[in-house]
């Protein structure tokens, strides 16, 4: 061992020893209770069969681990007056945290039924891993969490979230021998080259090596100690050990190294807060090694247990078939003395409960971890959007950037909230075009400056970094303890975070249904560089699919937006930074663009969440021919294209525009609150027209969100169908059949009186695909036809 | 530093010296060239605009040491005779791979009309990143690339992939320091402790340090020199330094480092192959640190270029503008000295040319990175999947574990192809009951062994790691150079590779055009401990989405399977084991239950990809009252159970029982080749017939599927819709109205003559819901009725 294993006198006291261990077997018991017992929770009487649940489920294995710290936690907390957010890594070990914080009092502030007595133990362990109970893992039901655990690679991401300007914060993250294998964990370790010593709070990172995982050795815990140390010291950390399975030489050690740890932190945040320094801190962090299933029993069938993959779950199991497993869990939990730790009430001893630290203070009742509590969670202080609105004289007539028109916005945004909005991206911000924000805050950058750096800053407020992972994982941690954010990402690459949106999603869904928890605000991603503009980087940037998964969620968690233009953008941006308990998903390119509305209309429209487009259309007031709708930047152009080809060839033809910003109006009231009543929907779509339909993402989905729609057998809808390469924009619409030409043929296919008179313009479309295949591919460049094309009718103008 | 940057003499006389450094300026000027020119590609004239692209597409940056990289390794190459594969994990950097294969003359072999004269020349230039031309990554086009490169993460784990088994290969893998930052890269360090020295093949890893991102200094790139060597160090490897910004200086360390990373792996290799070694090798790395750009306009507009971030895409833009940037480029371009290195018709001069490997030594012709070479897409031996057949004498008579009977196949599977097939998965092989692999071989374990350890082996062909990233990486790397596996995965965390599944299908689809690519073996993915056996894990462990998601990929490509027992599993599989160019996913449950169909059955029905199950339903030869369909094991069994109670209470009832194990089938043949033909459908679903589909997903994947079918009106699908939580099996379904009660209502509710006489029937099904409901709650488990369930008819039997 080449780092501190620190040897200063024992810390504690044998009293304090002897109580802290105590209150340890206080929590290992509970834990126990709850995966075995359905009754005879103090054991008062021997154990029997009709004591045990029927079905056995839990993992005991990190448990005793996770419990061992959280009583340590507490006591730095009594002791130094720390500020401590819990993070469980290895979330499955659920039962640790709920019997820590019924210990301490929070669980039966929150559930009155499972009081601090004999009832409530016996409720306590019933419910655990019950039908209409508790969930195994760390859960929203549970006090003091923010993270879940069951799929693992995030606590560390979360923790940093958490941290990040909250500077009286110490977030301590226990991590899983098992999760430091997963990719996301292995990137999150550069988290602490983001953390601001003077603005931000501490996170420190407890490696708990219990040795296995579910039926192997885990690879770090099985590195020698030296290669071990020299990766921890890698990763930026000074790392303590607190190594062995002898619970009296542990406690004696965790005290000590808690202690060490409590001083070096904060003799950083002295040093730096009183004096800028240059240095990046070494934080430091525990490895903490013992045996997996801890202070369980030894063998079982003449296996080893303690200290092997076979603690995983449930080490004891078939107790109906086999005795000496019920002799052999009755003599685990009698190890315990729970008479010495409860008394005949069955409410932890006075000596013990003073070990729990009081009111906000517990872990369980840390206002950060629910929602950051009633003062952070108030609104952002937000500049009116309108203020940074383009001017549109009539539609078309302007062109403009939408995320650079959001940019201003959001760095105004920032301006009134410096403390509690951050901006997260994988290297992006400016490339996304965003980067007015640079104007109020850089980059966090802690590493070193040199002269030739621009935007980077100690303490900036703008999060690049390039891992798609982190900048979720961060902005998860940042929202669920109360402040408020935005992820830009190219289109195609927010799929790397698929599996992080799921458990997020769900997270919010089941916290959205417990009273005592306080909506958090809303994860805001935004797509831009999207699939309809990367025709550069060709076919690995091209993926609309995200919308597809967000959409397999409750409608209650998720909404999905696509603004046509900059001034709608702005507005939907506005609504969703208002918003709370949501993932709000908005897709908005970049690149210069026509215009359409001015911004009341904007207004307006958004908050429809769709509507017909009288000024485009050719039917106002009566039935049109043909309803042509649009979803997206890229759709609504090209339709508006195809509609001026229309107007142009057939005046008299009725054709109504509908634009759709709000995905979910399509779908049935039924389905998602923001859907249309079949009456509404009929009223703009009609029942029997032909629609013909630009949409942003995979065609499917919207017939999936309309297929009980009346109107949905006239429905063809045009979209991305995998048909990307590297080649120009307008190109990209060509090979997917959603440029002009295909969508104007497409509603001559479709309405019955053009079809006999049409021949001859679709022939004349077709021409135009062809000049533009030949042109495209000779020059390089799109025709110009289609590169200056300008909407030519104004706003009021009818040409039929 | 810490670590050698080796000093010996110089390893290269100044003529060596010389021909290197004009082979890599040839390949930076053949770059440069690809991003600007569209003509003059000689410079024969002065460069005008005419002779520029009108749009500049392209990443510079990283591409001269991309190019320096593949120099050296040809010399590695000719003096050692080594087989290497060369990876560029940034894959942007496409000009540099084509312009390498260019000038060792794979690419016109290939490519014959970009040949290796001046009319080649400009057509290799104006290709690049130009509309019909190729794309600006290292793409399925570049010959050479297993690897894109686009979505920044997995070059390591790719290498890893094409490392195993592959004993005589060295895979140099180049690594970014962006893609450096990823979680999926940071966790694939850890491959260098599943390599086996004796059997597989060597991975070399590049860091490539160039210093920037798209806008941001790299992390690793600003470490303090001792705090990376740190890192890499508890990486596991023997970090070697080439660094700065002279060419001739840098490459006399490049080659001398190159010598001794080639001397330091031979005698790993050797000293393992000779005499068995518990010691783990620590493998060597080279760190290569270079300006970002390097030998590009070193300031552009008075702003640092060269070295810089602002390297990174095309270093000079706007030449139309600006005249001086278009001299500044000519004068880039000149500074290669291209009349020294291509002779007047453009040919690459002899005392060049013949720095090249030849033949397959070339890096470009290597036939492991063209799916193996013709000898190792030979298909798999496979036994007779027949022969593991649970024996089912009538249907539902007898009880199996699907994944357990498959476990037997893949036993055998692997035995009988011991260096070219094998099994993926995150620590659950045993938990997914496929354990009997171990019976052949263990997993694979690099680090120490302990004498507890269970069925860990050097050399194991069982690759369990906690990290789903690098199984799905290790095993796209595996079977893109020719070798077989399958990854077995929990359905709900498959969605954390969601993006490498888009870019390996994505390159499949692209490959599967390019005449000169061998086709290679399918990637295999089971995914079993399946939503609906997630009762015990709870929410965050149930999400079918992952069909979904692969469903929007091209039909060419993605193969979906929900088999509904084990002698279908056994079929499905085998039929997966010798495809090529799929990802197949085949979704099948690892606990006890019911049997439906003996093996020719279960041949004959996986065969057919669905049919009618005559035996289970009760309109044998006319067309029913309605239609039951399933897929997928869990609403097959509800299916069945639902059909049993509609039998018994409404004997004269027509019910047709259709499963569907293939899920394509259902798409219309014009969107899949697997799709039924409409008559087919019609004839299986009717046209008019209600139809009550129980479904393993997301049940609006059906109506996707289907919305253009004549049933579709009459299709009332069930399955899961998020109402997940930790309960009992079947109350998961009654959750999501998936059960048994539910589906025999709906029956009831859309047979018109039943919605008159049902009230009494629906009531008893609403009865035994809340009885369940009552019952599980205080029990913990379902109703006996539930548990004890079977199918209750035989085989041939009718009751009505």
């Amino acid at each position: 061992m080449t780092s501190p294993m620190i040897t200063d006198p024992d810390p504690l006291s044998p009293q304090e020893l002897h109580l802290l261990d105590a209150y340890w077997r206080a929590a290992n018991y509970l834990s126990v209770g709850q995966i075995y017992l359905l009754d005879n929770p103090l054991l008062n009487v021997p154990l029997t069969l009709a004591h045990i649940k029927p079905r056995l489920l839990g993992h005991w294995g990190t448990t005793p681990g996770l419990n061992f710290i959280y009583v340590h936690l507490n006591r730095l907390i009594r002791e130094q007056g720390a500020d401590i957010l819990y993070i469980a890594g290895p979330g499955h070990g659920g039962p640790g945290m709920v019997a820590n914080t019924y210990l301490e009092g929070t669980y039966s502030e929150i559930y009155p039924g499972v009081s601090q007595d004999e009832v409530g133990m016996r409720r306590l362990f019933k419910q655990f891993s019950f039908p209409g109970g508790i969930p195994s893992h760390v859960a929203p039901e549970t006090p003091g969490s923010i993270h879940e655990g069951g799929e693992l690679g995030y606590s560390l991401a979360h923790a940093y979230g958490a941290a990040f300007d909250n500077p009286g914060l110490l977030v301590a993250c226990v991590i899983g021998d098992g999760e430091a294998e997963t990719g996301p964990l292995a990137g999150s370790w550069h988290g602490n080259k983001f953390l601001n010593p003077v603005t931000d709070g501490a996170v420190l990172p407890i490696l708990h090596l219990n040795g296995y995982k579910i039926a192997n050795p885990a690879l770090l815990a099985r590195l020698e100690p030296q290669e071990l140390d020299t990766l921890l010291r890698g990763y930026g950390h000074q790392p303590y050990y607190v190594e062995g399975s002898d619970p009296a030489d542990v406690h004696q050690q965790m005290a000590r190294t808690l202690e060490q740890v409590w001083t070096d932190i904060q003799g950083i945040q002295r040093r730096a807060r009183r004096e800028w320094s240059a240095e990046r801190p070494r934080w430091p962090m525990i490895v903490l090694r013992t045996p997996k299933g801890w202070t369980g029993p030894k063998t079982v069938d003449g296996k080893p247990t303690e200290g092997s993959w076979r603690s995983h779950q449930v080490p004891l199991a078939n107790l109906a078939e086999n005795p000496e497993h019920l002799r052999q869990l009755e003599a685990w939990m009698r190890s315990y003395r729970p008479e010495e730790l409860f008394d005949q009430t069955g409410r932890l001893i006075p000596e013990l409960a003073a070990l729990a630290p009081s009111g906000e203070r517990r872990m369980g009742a840390n206002p950060h971890a629910n929602g950051g509590g009633g003062l952070l969670t108030r609104g952002l202080e937000l500049p009116d959007f309108r203020n940074y609105a383009v001017a549109v004289p009539h539609p078309g007539s302007v062109d403009g950037e939408a995320t650079r028109t959001l940019g201003g916005f959001l760095r105004d945004v920032m301006k009134a909230n410096m403390t509690r909005f951050r901006l997260f991206g994988p290297d992006e911000t400016a490339s996304n075009r965003l980067d007015s924000v640079y104007e109020v805050s850089g980059k966090t950058w802690e590493e070193a400056l040199l002269p030739t750096d621009e935007h980077l800053e100690r303490g900036g407020r703008v999060m690049e970094v390039l891992s798609e992972h982190l900048c979720e994982g961060w902005l998860e941690g940042y929202t669920l303890t109360g402040r408020h954010g935005l992820f830009s990402c190219y289109e195609a690459f927010i799929h790397i975070v698929d599996s992080m949106f799921n458990q997020h999603a769900k997270w919010l869904k089941t916290s959205s249904a417990l009273h005592w928890r306080r909506p958090v605000p809303s994860l805001n991603i935004l797509l831009t560089s999207h699939v309809w503009r990367q025709d550069h980087n060709g076919n690995s940037h091209q993926d609309p699919g995200f919308i597809d998964h967000v959409m397999n969620k409750k409608a209650g968690v998720v909404r999905v937006y696509l603004p046509p233009d900059a001034n709608c953008l702005l507005s939907v941006m506005d609504h969703c930074l208002r918003s709370r308990q949501y993932v709000n998903v908005v897709v908005a390119g970049k690149q210069l663009a026509p215009q359409w509305l001015e911004m009341d209309a904007a207004v307006k429209h958004c908050a429809a969440g769709l509507g017909i487009w009288e000024w485009a259309g050719t039917s106002e007031g009566v039935e049109p021919d043909v309803v042509m709708a649009c979803a997206g930047d890229v759709p609504t152009l090209e339709t508006l294209a195809a509609v001026a080809l229309l107007r142009e060839q057939f005046p008299d033809l009725g054709i109504r525009v509908v634009n759709v910003v709000d995905l979910m109006t399509l779908q049935p009231q039924s389905e998602h609150p923001h859907g249309l009543s079949d009456l509404d929907f009929d009223s703009l779509f009609t029942r029997d027209k032909p629609i013909i339909f630009a949409y942003h993402g995979y065609p499917w989905l919207i017939h999936r969100l309309t297929y009980r729609r009346h109107g949905h057998a006239n429905l063809h809808v045009h979209g991305y169908k995998e048909e990307g390469s590297t080649t120009t924009p307008f190109d990209m619409t060509v090979l997917n059949d959603l440029d002009r030409f295909h969508l104007a043929t497409d509603v001559i296919d479709h309405v019955p009186r053009l079809q006999e008179i049409g021949a001859d313009v679709k022939q004349l479309f077709q021409d135009k695909l062809t000049e533009h295949r030949r042109y495209v591919r000779e020059t390089g460049q799109d025709i110009p036809e289609v590169l200056n094309w300008r909407w030519p009718f104004g706003s009021g103008e009818r040409s039929g």
